[in-house]
């Protein structure tokens, strides 16, 4: 019974399921304001200038720049009002020098004028003159048709992960409808004789299902579609059933729930019933997490997850985060982690033969993080309760010295 | 015309907007797995133990650890078996001195045993006799009943933040529906002649409404129930029947859109009509983003945003961000801005007066992250896209010197 796994790298792991999925991302086109956090699966191209024509970006008055030369507080200058150019207007009469125009912030720039004079260094003389105790520059005060983005000009690429930001200029564009990648279906099924509906009260011997509902909660914040799809015993035709089932319609399956040699021999037997040798790992180098199951049938991932909440929890991270992320379609070119330096209050001692993950609580004290180590078996899921960050100590670490800086993934 | 604005420290503008404000925050009961990041309005209390009878956390035999001490590799001891622990079932019969349990993970702890032995350590020599070569000490591999958490202790407080390792924690004692604060309910009003919806054409001097769909999916993301209320035109009457209206049904009006003086003029009048002195504040010590209006009336905030793109944007991450999650009764123990301390690529100058926000892009080299600022005009929507941060520049701040490590709030 010993070396009952093979442990593989976490990179291995992401590396083996990727290049055994070859599956076509599916896309949908959906309203710009439901799509917050989607990835866009075309590039946006504007098909007009932004904006459609050069604007005033303050209040005051349109002019000539030669015609305010020399203007200052002590030596103003005084120009003929020559109207008013009115909010969401075309402005329709060309400028004439020596003259001015009133003008609001964002009204359209009359033809002929090349800067605007700002309210606060104006002077309303009478009806038909104003007073200028400033110079303008050409160009002042303007912002011109195209400037923010040029017709035939990209936006966003495909790949892209839509911000709050993206959504307005998207509007600013026109744009009220993109294409994007379908989002990630994951279906996660319970498994294990002992494990009840949190909704039941426990007989001795059986316990509540934690691991679906944390690890479907994870891949939620994830933006994934969730199915949970309820508690399978330990039946080989009924988990067999369901499993195949859920290959059939989901991107992701995740076997979640029971953590004992008889329900991962269960796992392993009935994905290579449905199909021969698709077991790709079995074990990997993370701690907690080791017993970790790999599979891919019809382009479908199966990811038999270990039983303690911990474990669970870590391997998500770790493991099923950077692949939900590379099977999203977004290129991630300008999204980073929530990560924090943190100093680390204790020493903790890693194991080095694999990727450590200790639970952590980051505080701040006088305006310094700090991460204290939660300890505690890995089946307690309070660990995690009183956690906010993992922190990774990899391959061939031996532990950290207290007082070391740290990186805190957050969560 | 100068001296336009009494500019407010942000402080102050936050103080000031909480300390007219005396709703009493509304909850509703919700489903867990609905619940994530929603903020619990009491505490929650455990009412049985969690786990509910000690399990074993490996594969093994249950034993009494005297009966393996002095066990090795090359000193074996040798115990019968007295039966095997089911999962999910009651370990009903005690166990006997000198004899072991067949446990698998997760399985009730039989009467009188005080540890697992890992299979791991064992050899089956038949279906009557397991060798085992390694000594266990007391209470090695269980987890005790109420370990994780004891009957009537605290799982959670109220004002958290629910985390997905939360929802699975919630569901391990089963708690099925929590009690949560109702959403910040955010009304946003579009405002300016110029302003069209972006569905429509613009004709010259009109320009399609980018502000109210950047600034609702920013309070999208940070969990607000948002109602975009569409364009009203410069006109007192509909300006202030529609601002009324939402008044009743919001907990924040934002209004957003138009940024010249007569939109400003107008909207501080309604405001006023409505009820006189609710003027709060009129400009803000902020860059970009001065023009700002506060008010609260019938205990909801509104806030006229300006009307740039850029400093709209700023402003809500300045000042509405950090006044939502007032308003939300998050109590913000253990959640933390996604920030990253990056160089600075280059010089920047601020206005030392106002509290200056760069937009900057924040890129990895070289496993270094770089702060680059983004720089134009703050009427440019594209600037925001491609930023991915704001760097703050804080009162009496006059720059910033290239190579410096500058920490960014990433969005």
């Amino acid at each position: 019974m010993k070396n009952l796994f093979k442990l593989m790298k976490i990179e291995d792991f992401i590396e083996v399921a990727m290049s055994n999925m070859n599956k076509k991302l599916e896309t949908e086109e959906i309203d710009i304001i439901d799509s917050l956090n989607r990835i866009l699966s075309e590039n946006v191209i504007s098909d007009g200038d932004l904006p459609p024509f050069s604007r005033s970006t303050v209040d005051g008055y349109a002019v000539y720049s030669k015609d305010t030369y020399g203007a200052s507080e002590t030596l103003p200058i005084f120009l003929d009002i020559d109207g008013e150019i009115r909010m969401g207007e075309e402005a329709t009469k060309k400028l004439k020098e020596g003259y001015a125009m009133k003008i609001a912030t964002g009204a359209m720039i009359p033809e002929g004028s090349d800067s605007i004079v700002m309210v606060e260094d104006t002077e309303m003389i009478s009806e038909k003159t104003v007073e200028i105790s400033r110079a303008v520059y050409e160009k002042e005060n303007i912002v011109f048709k195209g400037e923010d983005i040029l017709k035939g000009g990209v936006l966003l690429n495909i790949g892209h992960k839509i911000r709050p930001q993206d959504i307005g200029a998207l509007a600013g564009i026109g744009v009220t409808k993109v294409n994007v990648f379908k989002k990630v279906k994951v279906a996660v099924i319970s498994t294990g004789d002992e494990i009840i509906d949190p909704s039941e009260t426990p007989k001795l011997g059986q316990i509540r299902d934690i691991n679906s509902y944390s690890v479907s909660s994870f891949a939620l914040e994830l933006g994934c579609e969730v199915k949970m799809c309820g508690i399978i015993k330990d039946n080989k035709d009924m988990l067999l059933n369901e499993v195949r089932n859920r290959i059939e319609d989901f991107d992701i399956v995740l076997l979640s729930g029971g953590s004992s040699v008889g329900t991962r021999d269960l796992t392993i037997q009935v994905l290579e019933q449905i199909q021969k040798d698709s077991i790709l790992a079995h074990g990997i180098a993370i701690k907690p997490g080791k017993p970790t199951i790999l599979s891919v049938i019809n382009d479908t991932l199966i990811i038999g997850l270990p039983g303690h909440p911990a474990s669970s929890i870590v391997v998500f991270n770790g493991v099923v985060k950077p692949l939900i992320k590379l099977m999203s379609g977004e290129l991630a070119e300008i999204n980073y982690d929530n990560k924090i330096v943190a100093k680390l209050s204790r020493n903790i001692v890693s194991d080095k033969g694999r990727e450590q993950y200790f639970r952590v609580l980051v505080t701040k004290e006088n305006d310094e993080f700090i991460a204290v180590p939660i300890l505690g078996k890995s089946s307690l899921i309070t660990t995690l309760v009183k956690a906010n960050g993992l922190l990774k100590c990899g391959l061939g670490v031996e532990g950290i010295v207290k007082n070391t800086d740290v990186e805190v993934i957050m969560f």
